[in-house]
Parts: structure tokens; sequence; C-alpha cells
């Protein structure tokens, strides 16, 4: 069975809207002509390089519009882009790139530290603006359309299990996440979309996939820096941008105006629910900011406050976008009004799965529902307030931490017997790990020395700020450890 | 197989946006909610006399509130909607409720005499504001969820083959007509969509579709007054309005102010290719027109002029609405830019057919591609310049009259050997059907009582204003009528 058939995104934006601008980046303006003319050159060089349809191609490439260029021109060869975080450490790059069988790695300069290790897996190729002159193929097919079900991206998303998992992203996933957006926000022809958010996690992706829909502007920032976002808000007439609550309250931190230019239309906010002094503040300065819900799982938002509710409803995340679907569901059964329970979505822009993952793709896909992990309760209207995201999640400057992940790192230190994560409150990032543990018997272990250990292992985000060393961690009859409660040890030892 | 499954797009909207006003018309507002709750109601009574899902429901009403509940209320029962033609006369109206085998026939008062003979074949149930209530269905199921691919309204349409044939659309096509527009045109929560063509054709009908998918206002008008457009557009803050050229030119010549109010932000244009000198006209006076082509089986617009290229591609319909494709074609093969040839599209608002008719079926769509008969030609940039709707179509004061259906009421008459109909131009309905008569021998027939023998059966547009009595018709070698050589028998004449 396949999808809905349509032309290829980038090659119809082209044909549409050629001088239209879609990128703003790196000191340049690109047009969807221009855009399309270099992707489709780079398709072609990559084919010579042995790049084919079906191929799996992981990218570890930083926000630039030569990367935009490069998740098109994967595309156009039939092939499933995989970016990589950035900020793995080679050992976690390693696994990712084994699990997912890429076969090839494109990488930007500024990481080649990091693949060094990873020659023997994977045919690595380093990107910047020249390198892959001169080896076009010179008789390539580019894709003329796509199928909605086929597979766009992967992108690695951890669970409970401690090790991350594929979540399969089709070209109908996008769409629908494009559609769906545009149907609660609306669609302007002047609408720009500031993207700091990397272009690795779906958050930043899906701004760029939304771009080659609706013929909209990207500017792309190559990380978020609160003052040149304020910046460049004014300058690029900016009319959306997507951040999260730390972006946010370093923007706000930063600004020395009351408010921003009224072209500023959408301030999506992602991420963990905000803190409601924050959302005030905004309602005071008049910027319109959107709170949203989503995952990797729905190629980014699935709920999202209207315009109509901006100020009635803050502190919700709104409604499903249409046409999704949204249940709170306890002890397998949908809950009343105001009643706390499992957030569980629907809709064409969630996965169908995780590569390979067949049993805990049937864990979390039931009956066409996506079930998250994160708590909330709608209330009366419907509306969604998310409580907290999945117990175990930890949220640090915008990056998921799973705290299974970070335990597993640790278990592998032959001193250590047991080891559990939480999240902290924390000032600048929102929230950040720390580890307790329990040692072997007359086993002496530093927090320098735990430090050194992860940093090895983990991307730095993932390295607990904090190491307490205890006698036993909580767990329940069933001896499942309760991550909850491992801040009330904190208490106990101080 | 089934198709992409959503929630039932008014129930979805009353949830969604409850309080944006759905409809303004009749004197009254109507939320999404109220619309909504009405509908319901409707539904309810509409199941307690008997309507099930998958019945055929013709619709013999005018553009009112009540119309628009009924064309949900008949899709929450999971039946089909058949919208007819209120200009059509009793023989016609006969004829199109037994090809489409419709089990009931919903009318308005004032159409009481036009479905007197009608008794017998269907079910006729008179609707006003009063007369269904107290018959509510108390267990009714309600549809919670629609598939794509499930037919919404068969709409009849002629052909070159004389009878009309019922236009199969499904939700998908309404669906993807109204995304297709969103993304050339962009979406405003401000807009309001003035309706004024009938609901009966797809031009109207896919205003109210796009009114639940979007949660748009629409401002609908029981008939085309120029007045009272212009009047509303400034009073109701329209921001769209479909027309065809006759209403356009009649709007132009009854506006006092040099240009409509600055939120009138499209005009789109259907119907025959607009003359130059209006849209010069409309440039001057800074109105926003944009040249559509559609028909019935795409759905509406399927090509259509986009903002960015108003001004610069003057007189043509534009470029394909995203995701559907365009082609010319000459005898099979798609032929260069700047030739003409028949213009031929392909998408996902594109009919999947007529209704029991799978022989013309298969002649009209081949490979997925529609061919439409119209002819035109594309530029070097892909915009698409329509010089003229099929040979034999005359379009009348927006309403499309077929010669050879015409032609064939013409022949019943026992005095008539030979009949041949074309379009003649008039100032008033841009075009009028005109009439060639090859009499028997002996016969003695005289334009009056033509005149009325063609109103009995056939809907006034549709009568020939003008009865030329000949000696032959024009035909090629095989003996079919050359139409368009119809005109020079009245110079021979004068």
């Amino acid at each position: 069975m396949t999808g809905q058939i349509m032309p290829f995104w980038l090659k119809q934006r082209a044909f549409l809207t050629p001088q239209r601008t879609a990128l703003i980046g790196d000191g340049e303006k690109v047009t969807f002509a221009e855009l399309d003319r270099r992707a489709r050159h780079l398709a072609s060089c990559l084919a010579g390089l042995g790049i084919k349809q079906g191929d799996h191609v992981a990218l570890l490439m930083p926000n630039r519009v030569l990367t935009v260029e490069l998740i098109h021109a994967i595309a156009y060869l039939g092939a499933v882009t995989v970016p990589l975080n950035t900020r793995l450490t080679p050992p976690e790059l390693a696994w990712q790139l084994n699990d997912v069988n890429a076969s090839f790695l494109i990488y930007d300069a500024v990481y080649s530290d990091k693949i060094n290790g990873l020659r023997d897996q994977v045919t690595c190729l380093i990107h910047d603006a020249n390198c892959l002159k001169g080896r076009r193929h010179s008789n390539v097919n580019l894709k003329e359309h796509i199928d909605l079900d086929d597979v766009h991206t992967i992108i690695y998303t951890s669970g409970t299990t401690g090790r991350p998992k594929g979540t399969l992203l089709t070209f109908g996933n996008h769409w629908w996440s494009a559609i769906g957006s545009s149907l609660n926000l609306g669609l302007n022809r002047n609408d720009r979309w500031l993207c700091c958010l990397p272009l690795f996690h779906v958050s930043g992706l899906s701004i760029i996939m939304r771009s080659v829909i609706y013929g909209m502007t990207v500017v792309l920032h190559d990380k978020f820096d609160p003052v040149r976002v304020n910046e460049s808000i004014k300058r690029d007439k900016v009319t959306m941008i997507s951040v999260v609550t730390a972006m946010l309250s370093a923007m706000l931190d930063n600004l020395s105006d009351p408010g921003y230019p009224q072209h500023l239309r959408c301030v999506l906010l992602g991420g963990r629910p905000a803190p409601l002094p924050l959302l005030e503040t905004c309602v005071s300065r008049s910027i319109p900011v959107y709170q949203t819900y989503g995952l990797t799982e729905t190629a980014s938002q699935i709920v999202a406050l209207s315009p109509d509710h901006l100020l009635a409803k803050v502190g919700s995340a709104g409604k499903p976008l249409f046409p999704a679907q949204l249940r709170i569901v306890n002890n397998g059964k949908e809950v009343k009004a105001g009643e706390v329970g499992e957030i569980v979505v629907k809709g064409p822009n969630v996965t169908r799965g995780y590569y390979k993952q067949e049993e805990a793709t049937a864990q979390a896909i039931q009956g066409g529902w996506l079930y998250t992990g994160d708590m909330g309760y709608v209330d009366e209207e419907g509306f969604l307030y998310v409580l907290d995201r999945r117990d175990d999640l930890i949220i640090s400057g915008g990056e998921n931490v799973y705290p299974a992940e970070v335990e597993a790192a640790l278990l592998t230190h032959p001193d250590i017997k047991e080891a559990g994560v939480t999240g902290m409150p924390d000032p600048q990032w929102g929230e950040v790990p720390v580890a307790f543990i329990v040692t072997r018997p007359g086993a002496k272990l530093t927090e320098a020395e735990l430090n050194q250990f992860c940093n090895k292992l983990l991307a730095r985000y993932k390295v607990p700020k904090a190491f307490y060393f205890v006698n036993r961690l909580p767990r329940n009859a069933s001896n499942k450890l309760l991550r909850r409660e491992l801040r009330a040890l904190i208490r106990q030892q101080g």
C-alpha cells in the first residue's frame, strides 16, 4: 500500500515561488530556486560518492544553510536522513550509527575530532562549501515525487529503557505537522520563522519542512544567542519563533524595548510547561506566547494554544492540532475533565514507530494512539494542561536527558553497584541531572573521578552536575527504582 | 483500503474554536458551536425521517444558513449530499434524481411547484426553520470521524454526451482543495469569505467546506446582487470573495469608491478567462483579482494565480495548487511551453470519477490524470493561460451550458430533424446559447414555439436566446457536427 503521492516539495516550491526567499543565514539570502539548484547539485555529488535510494545517511552538522541543502539533497536521492545530536560523545555516536545501520556519515569540519573512531564503521564524508565539488554524478535520477508513507528522517530519542530509539518520521508526518500548525496559527506570505533550535532536533527540522511546504522564509541561526536573536527579530522582520522556556527567559532578560515589534506574531514555546510568572510577564508585555506540547514522535507540536485563547488560557498547552486527537488515560480508561492521567495522542503526524524496535513500538502505539508517558489533564473545554513530562525525563536547556541512559553509563563503572539519576531545578538550564550512587564495598570514588568518567561516555548536557553517595536507593516492593524519591535523599543527607 | 481518518470536521471545529463565527447570513451570526448544535439536531431529525448511512439525499435549496446546516447534518449521518441546481426544470430534476438513485429530496418551500411530479419517485421533505421539529430520532449514531476516501457530495456536470454525469467528490477532494488553496493564498484568523455563488455549485459549496476546515467565517448571500455585495464587503469586513467575470463587471459598475477597502485581500475569479481590459481595470484600481481555473471534477480551483505574480502575470490562471500537477497534452504527448493543447490535471482534489459511469470515467481519467477538454498553454515559467473552455461549453452568467444537452432536448420535437447549439457573446451574461435548426420537410416552426417548447424541458439559462432556421448544419467527413462553424451561418443568413 502506498500513501498519497505528491510532487517533491522543494522542486514544487522552486516551480511555484522560485524568487521567494527560502533561507536567510550564514550571511546570505537563498531563494527557493537557488536552494533547489544547490540541493540538486549536491544530490548528484552524493550519488557520485555512492549514496543511493534507501541508504541511511547520518548528519553531524551545525545549523548552516549547507545542512538544509543536505537534508533536501538526501531526500532527492530517496535516502533517509539521520540527524545526529552534535553534542553526543564518540561512543554515543558509534552506538546510534550502528543501531540505525548508517552507511554514510556526513560531518562538518568542526566535529572532526569526534569522528576519528567511526571511520571503520561508516563512510565518513566531510562537508563544507567546497569539498564535494567535481565529483558530480552525471546521470542520477532525482526524485520527482514523494510518497507520504516513505520515511524521511530517523531521529533518536531515548526512553525508559536506557538506550535511544530511532523514531521513524515519514514525509506524511512532516506534512501533516506543517498543515496542522498552519490551520492553527494561520499562514502569511510575509511569514519568517526564526530557527535557533538545532536542526538535529525535530523542533528545528520541522521549521525547515514547513518552509518548503508553505513557501516560507526561515531565518537560520547557527546557535541560540539571546542578544542576536532579539536583534534578528527586529532586523529580519521575524514573524514566528520557536523556543523553550530557558531561551525565552534569556531573550526577555536581554530585551531593552518593552516588547517585540508587531510583526512578531507568534512565539511558540515548547519543552516543559512554562512557569506561570514568565507567561504573565509576556502577556503584560504583549508578547504573543503560544504554549505547545509535542514530541519527536509527533514530528513537533501536536497540541498548541490558538490565537483565540491566548489570553484566556494562560498556562494551557491548548488543543490538538487539526486533525490530531488527544485523550487522558488512567488505568487503561479515558478519564473525565480535570482528572490527571497519561497524555495519549493520535494523528497523521504521529510516527509509525521506532526503527527495528517492534516491541517498543507496540508498547508505545496501541490502536493508533501514542502513549506519551507524560502526565496532564484537560479542562472542561478540552484544553490540555501538561503537569509534567514523563516522570523520569529531565529537560536541560531544551535537551532531553533520560535518567535510564545516564544510569546505564554509570553502571559500566566497576566500583558502582547502583545508580539513580533525577533532575534538579537549575536557574540557567531549567533542570540539570544529578546522580545518586551506591558504591561496591571497599570502593573509594570521588565526584571528580565520576565527572571525568561520565564526560567520556555522555554528551556534556547528560553528565550529572552533582554526585551523591548513598547507602541505598529508594525502590518499591518489586525493586523498581523510585526516581521521584531520589531528591528526598539530598535533604536527608543535609 | 481506507484513506486518512480524521475527526468529523464540524465537530472538531466546534471543539477547537467554538466561539468563532462560522456564518453570517439570513440576518444572523452563527458560531461553530451553534452550527454544530443545529446540524446534530437536524441530523437526528433526518434520521427520524428514515435517512441513513449511504443514502443519497438530494437538496433543492437556496443559499440559506439552513442549507449549510443540512449539508453538515447529512454528512453526520454518513449519507451523501446531491446538491441540485435550483434552475433545473422538473424533467431535468427527475432525470438526475433517478440517475443518482436518490432516496430523499429535501426542498425549500420556494421550489414547491417544481417537485409535484417527483413525489412518486423519491421521498420529498420540505425544509424550513420549523418543519422538522418534533420528529427527532432519539438514538442516532452521528459520525465521530470521517474517512477522506468516503464520498461527501455528488454534483452533476454535463459533458459532450448530452446527459449530465454525477461527479463523485470525496471528503478528501474537499480537504485537499481547501489545503491547496490555503497554501497559495494564506490563511488569516480574520478571513471572511463572501459566498454569493450557489451552494449547489462546487464554487459555492467549497467555501462552506473551507469554513469548517479553516475555522473561517462565511458571509452567505442568498443570491448575487452587485450593490448588496459591495455593501457587504465593506460592512462585513470581507477579505475573500469568489466571482465570475460577469459578476465582477457588475460589481465594478456599481462601485462608487475608487476601489475596495484594504481588508479585501483576494477576489477569486473563476469561469471563463476574463477579458484583459477588466483585469487591467482591477490592477489600476488596486483590486486584488486572482484568476483561477477549476472544474466540478477538481472540487473547485486547481490552478490559481499566487500573490507573488498578481501584477506580472495578468491574464494567466496561475500555477497548480500545491500539491496538484498540470500538463498540456496534444495528440497524447505533453507539449512544450507556448504550445497549445488540452489541459490535463492531477492531484488529491481530483474526483475519482462519475457515479455509475465507468466508461466516461475511464475516458476522462487516465493514469490519474484528468483530461479536462479545455484548451490552453503554459509559458516558459509554467503559468497557465486558458485559451478557451472546451470548445462546446457555453458559460452563461456563471452557469455551464452544454450544447449537446440543449440539442438533445430540441431533437425531441417531432418537427426538428437536426439541431446545433453554440454560444454567442452577450454583454450581460458573457455568453448565451443560440440554436440552429433544420426542420423536417413541410414543418412550420416559429421561434416563439421553440422558445416555449424549450422552457418546459430546460432550465432558463439553457434555453437558446435565438433560433436560426437553416438548410443544413456544418459537419465533417464523419458527419460530426462542427459547432465552431455554426456562428458563420448567422453571417451567411445576414
